[in-house]
């Protein structure tokens, strides 16, 4: 179908102002048609799109071609494993957890590097020369290449001659992290926080004002009265440990600690106290948070603001590059064109699904469809559309007669029925209250066993009873949790029982205690909070990437500063050491008394964990080993990680649950739902969402039902995920879709130096079609 | 003038149908006019809309005589003189900070009552007795005092024989804060805490099974390995201990203490507790602040709506009572009507702020105005317009020769000068240099009393050169901050110089530092933020009763539970119980050798003190005195206080502070500020809003320059105090104004049961005023 697809395009006729856009390209298209490179470029246009990449590449058939290899999903995951294999290096580097020479790791970096470096030649390859010299973040990739290299060649010459040497450039390697193409999310979250940072100054300005303040009313109050802290230091008398102090007040870590001796002394001064925590924890905490997230939201607005006029401008020029003019209707996209145009942007779409897509956009069966409706399809695309086909069960068609046999259609309409699920609950329940008991005991380690075969068997009725192919669609999550789950506990436990290691053990527990989280699907209201945090997930792994970004690069500040200077011991050390984490300087002190020398920068896991532990209370014993400036480093983390990007995160997660509570599909969402109930197409949808709870209490609870009730239903059926766009910025632009406006669409004529009068058209009224 | 004003009223005539609404009223008045009762009912009306009171009183003469009285502000104060006195009892009661006898307590709690009991009675006079007895804060008073009494009865019989006796009583003591007529803004607080309470409970039963589930875990991962904790006891072997221990490192009070055993063990048990750390302490924290907010947000706004609509039901039932009706226009309110009304709401008025707002409601100067201007009233009323009055300075009248003077003008202008500002910010932090120095250096004692000096010294210039009754004027907060504490900090170094008591040498210390706070005046963002900041106090002021309810609650129960265990001994003490805090139990804890036994519930101060250490950071020492299920006391306060309360907090913070961004003048606002500038009576106005920084450093820098760049103008001048709300209802109508719908206003007829149908009227467009 496919070939005689493209002689249909070929063969119609193509007006002369259908070349428009495509003026500037090679010389072997024809007049009448469009050509493979047509579409190949036109396809380029909606899937960057469909995938908001704004990348400016030469329209020349070759670069199209290089441009579709840059962004070929291989390619993509290489770098990305180059950049992790880079990071990683950190493991093996000097201080290392697993040590290797330093000819491995240098000979790792060189070839990590020249993998960027490749990958930054391809990119000079598909745009004009003038936008890649233009561009910061490829300028920031050929820096930071060009400096590990001088610190390489520095390190290795130093190290060779015997000096000490530092390697600085390691701290530049999150940032590859930030300037790759794909780094497209992490770009925009440091951008929202660079935005964000002059408001935030100005309240962090007056926050310190208040803490100095305090500080030296502080000193005035407490600093002659002679009270001693609880180590027998003098209390207060010294006015920047006072500053310090109070700033690690506001982190709470040190309270009540810093108030007991003023309250000792006496009940009044514990009223500077609460003064203090009202006034900088509670209200400037919260007003930081106000900050952030007004700002977060402002800057964001925008940018998504930007990407979808950016969206819908690539829309408009692939419809440049495929329209035809067809009678008095003005230029159009045939239907031909368009089903070869989704194949090539997206092969993996069903032929059934395809022609809903094209029956939404032309509404009114004509054909062909104007800009408007063709401008659609990149939203079109990025909506799930989930295929159900209603396949009769394989051993129906195997074994009919056992298979459609009275026993047996028993078995189904039990294991459909609703006690099925809560027996099995209680089974999960039943076997929480196991694990809780004492696992020598030979009976609960046998019943075990039992266990693991209900849970079996459990599933294996289920597949009886469900066609396999739907029950194991990509969309039941829980169907895979269950079964990946209980196999590999089943595997682990027979391996366990010929041969008891300790660590297959703790996999064994913890895959155990993960197979009671099941039982939360049971329960409406958890599956709906349970969705939306799922829904959250993908924007919480770039706030992941953030953080590794910060955390990589003070934990290598971190490193270079503190290593060496706490000493962990093993648990069967006998050194005398071991009392004081091999630093004299913590004698006696609380960071020793709580065996805290584990907490330390000696390498860069240890790192990673100690500034999680900053994180979340920033207590610093690290102070008594270095000079007392190196606390400047603890407030500086506090102030990056805890003050911005904590509340960035927090601004997020509110602004996501806000738009789960608030939102309502999309007119495009209804507009293809209304049409996949007109054609008698859809399934019941899913309840996937908190919003309303109550509704979702009041929608039957019967998720498994699907197969049976579409029975006397077509073989393929759609329904529309509600509620999940495929990419992050998806769910962005519907996080502000309700503010943009819809008349942006027409302006910002110049986006395309090539071509800048082809652009306008009426805005499009989505409800209309 | 009053009184020829009241002539014209009852002498202009007055169609029937004007006395609509005043059929239900006494038989004294005329058919022709107004009488004084309806003017009085009308006032009340007015003013019920303006402070949004929701009293259904009585329309008789007599009940609104009565309920005058009852909103008087005198009443008003001692009822809650009554109530502070109430829960100050627990001071004095057993056990007590000040001990006082039984009868002594008894005595005052039942005078106390008493007046309740009066208020109560008056109320019920006040109001319809169905309503009365339909109204569940009256028979929540009636409760109190009841069970009240009996406690008392109780507990006095009880003691008289020897038996043991708990004032139970005394916890419901708060509640009668909630129940009063006043507290209208605490139980709507308390209203949107439990109507956002069901969404609240299934995140946290969500979040309390992954605490349980990965307590589980912990158990099977860590109860078999043999590790100790810190003081030497097995490590995560009990399951309840677990489940506790993880709770708590919720709210990160002991991080890292409880990961340290399984990370010294080996770091892969780490992960464990940062993905802990991950779900609980981040995700669900924020998701809780999510549900917390949204929730907050929607039944405040559902509240406001309906305080909008009584405000103007309230006002369109004053037009009932004061309408007449003239020539084709329908019914209207006249200017001597208006004027006569406006005097009974507001005495306190000036003739001149009154034409004003009139002018701003008869926008066609037609003598006359209809319900769509009329229902205006109770918004203007509550619009602060600072009346400016141009007066010259008093020491021109009376040295005209001397002040009109070369030399005196140059003082004028030097004081005006920028410079003179700088110089005294300058001042300002040399002195704070100074208070950070050594105090018994005799330089620096001396150098105060020139700091003094010159302080008054400039106090005294801008009086000499400013109208001191401009210059303390009501809404010049930092000209009487200033004042103030440079006069205290005279007075108190002036006593401390002759006598030298530490606690004086405490406040002179706390002044001087205080007096720095004036340089952030000098910066304008700063002095934005901290306008923001002053606006939203009052309603922090609302959660600080809330806080109080809470904590007194807690604090009686805690008292009861916990009194007695833990004993603080003096500095001075040498009794060797000192060392455990008086109970064995403590002996070598860590609760001991921190200093923390002042942290006790041993009377209601240091109960208070504690529980906001427990708010803070939640380390609850005290189980190890009591028995284990003490620890329900303390998470039930986490979940309430921080879980619930401090989010709502962050709530309204971060709601005021968008509010504040974002929304810009009421349309009401534009008009009344039009009209001043139409009449040519503005003065320039102060820039207040944080909204736009920007804007706010390109205004002019020159605050006190209003006297001397009004001098041609006319002798009295009005600005608005932009963003100022008299009233909390007031910032929170702002709040939510934007998604009003005003067609509300129409709706809801059977508001008033005695005049259904008096209320219809169009939609009015304030714009068109």
């Amino acid at each position: 179908m496919s070939d005689s697809d493209k002689k249909d395009i070929t063969q119609e006729e193509a007006p002369e102002n259908a070349k428009g856009i495509t003026n500037g390209r090679n010389a072997s298209e024809t007049l009448n048609g469009k050509t493979k490179d047509d579409f190949d470029l036109a396809a380029v246009y909606v899937s960057d799109a469909q995938y908001n990449r704004n990348i400016f590449f030469d329209t020349t058939p070759e670069a199209i071609r290089l441009y579709l290899l840059y962004n070929h999903w291989v390619l993509r995951i290489v770098v990305y494993a180059f950049i992790i294999a880079d990071l990683a290096l950190a493991i093996f580097e000097d201080p290392a957890v697993i040590p290797l020479p330093i000819w491995a790791t240098t000979l790792i970096e060189l070839v990590c590097l020249a993998v960027f470096t490749v990958r930054l030649v391809h990119y000079a390859k598909v745009i004009p020369r003038e936008r890649f010299w233009k561009d910061p973040k490829n300028i920031c990739i050929i820096v930071i290449i060009l400096l590990s290299l001088v610190d390489m060649l520095i390190y290795g010459s130093l190290k060779a001659t015997g000096y000490f040497a530092v390697r600085w450039s390691r701290v530049l390697r999150p940032l590859l992290l930030v300037n790759v193409t794909e780094g497209r999310q992490l770009r925009r979250a440091f951008r929202s926080i660079r935005n964000a940072l002059p408001q935030i100054l100005y309240v962090f300005l007056l926050f310190m004002f208040s803490v100095l303040m305090f500080s030296l009313m502080a000193l005035k109050l407490f600093g002659k009265k002679g009270l001693t802290t609880n180590d027998g230091g003098a209390y207060f008398n010294d006015y920047l440990e006072i500053v310090f102090d109070l700033y690690v007040l506001v982190t709470t870590a040190n309270s009540p600690d810093v108030m007991m001796p003023a309250y000792n002394s006496s009940v009044f001064f514990a009223v500077f106290f609460i003064i203090y925590i009202l006034i900088n924890t509670y209200i400037f905490m919260s007003v930081f948070l106000a900050v952030v997230y007004n700002n977060y939201k402002k800057y964001l607005k925008e940018e998504v603001r930007q990407l979808v006029r950016a969206k819908r401008h690539k829309m408009v020029r692939a419809f440049g590059v495929l329209q035809e003019r067809k009678g008095e209707e003005g230029p159009v996209v045939t239907q031909a064109s368009w089903n070869q145009l989704v194949r090539l942007v997206q092969p993996d779409i069903s032929n059934a699904h395809r022609e809903l897509l094209w029956s939404v956009s032309d509404d009114s069966n004509k054909g062909c469809i104007g800009k408007v409706a063709f401008v659609q399809l990149a939203d079109l695309l990025n909506m799930q559309v989930i295929v159900v086909k209603s396949r009769p069960h394989p051993l129906q068609m195997w074994l009919p007669s056992l298979y459609l046999s009275s026993p047996s259609r028993l078995i189904c309409r039990m294991v459909r029925h609703r006690l099925f699920v809560y027996a099995f609950d209680l089974i999960i329940l039943v076997n929480a209250v196991f694990i809780g008991l004492d696992e020598e005991n030979p009976l609960i380690a046998n019943a075990e066993w039992a266990f693991l075969a209900l849970y079996l068997l459990e599933i294996l009725l289920k597949l009886y009873t469900f066609e396999p192919r739907a029950f194991f669609s990509k969309h039941e999550f829980w169907n895979w949790f269950d079964t990946v789950i209980v196999i590999s506990a089943l595997i682990a436990t027979i391996i366990n029982s010929y041969n008891s290691v300790r660590q297959i053990l703790d996999i064994v527990f913890i895959l155990r205690v993960l197979r009671l989280i099941r039982v939360v699907d049971s329960i409406k209201r958890f599956r709906a909070i349970i969705n939306t945090l799922i829904k959250i997930g993908p924007t919480i792994l770039t706030f992941g990437q953030l953080i590794v970004v910060v955390y990589y690069i003070f934990a290598m500040i971190g490193m270079e500063l503190f290593k060496g200077k706490i000493r962990f011991f093993d648990a069967e050390s006998t050194d005398p050491e071991k009392a004081f984490c091999g630093n004299p300087l913590l004698k006696n002190s609380l960071f020793a008394k709580h065996n805290y020398c584990k907490n330390n920068f000696n390498n860069v896991v240890s790192s990673f964990i100690l500034l999680l532990e900053l994180t979340v209370v920033n207590q610093c014993g690290f102070t008594a080993v270095t000079h007392v400036s190196a606390r400047i480093f603890f407030v500086l983390f506090h102030i990056v990680v805890v003050i911005i990007i904590i509340n960035i995160f927090i601004a997020f997660v509110l602004e996501a649950f806000f738009v789960e509570y608030t939102v309502d599909k999309s007119n495009l969402q209804s507009c293809l739902e209304k049409k996949i109930e007109e054609l008698e197409l859809g399934v019941k949808q899913y309840v996937l969402d908190i919003g309303n709870l109550v509704d979702a209490m009041e929608t039957d609870d019967n998720d498994m039902g699907t197969s049976e009730s579409t029975k006397a239903k077509p073989a393929l059926m759609f329904k529309i995920a509600s509620k999940r766009y495929k990419t992050v910025d998806g769910l962005l632009q519907r996080m502000f879709e309700a503010d943009l406006d819809p008349e942006d669409f027409a302006e910002d004529e110049d986006f395309d130096p090539n071509n800048p009068s082809n652009v306008t058209f009426p805005n499009p009224n989505f409800d209309s079609v």
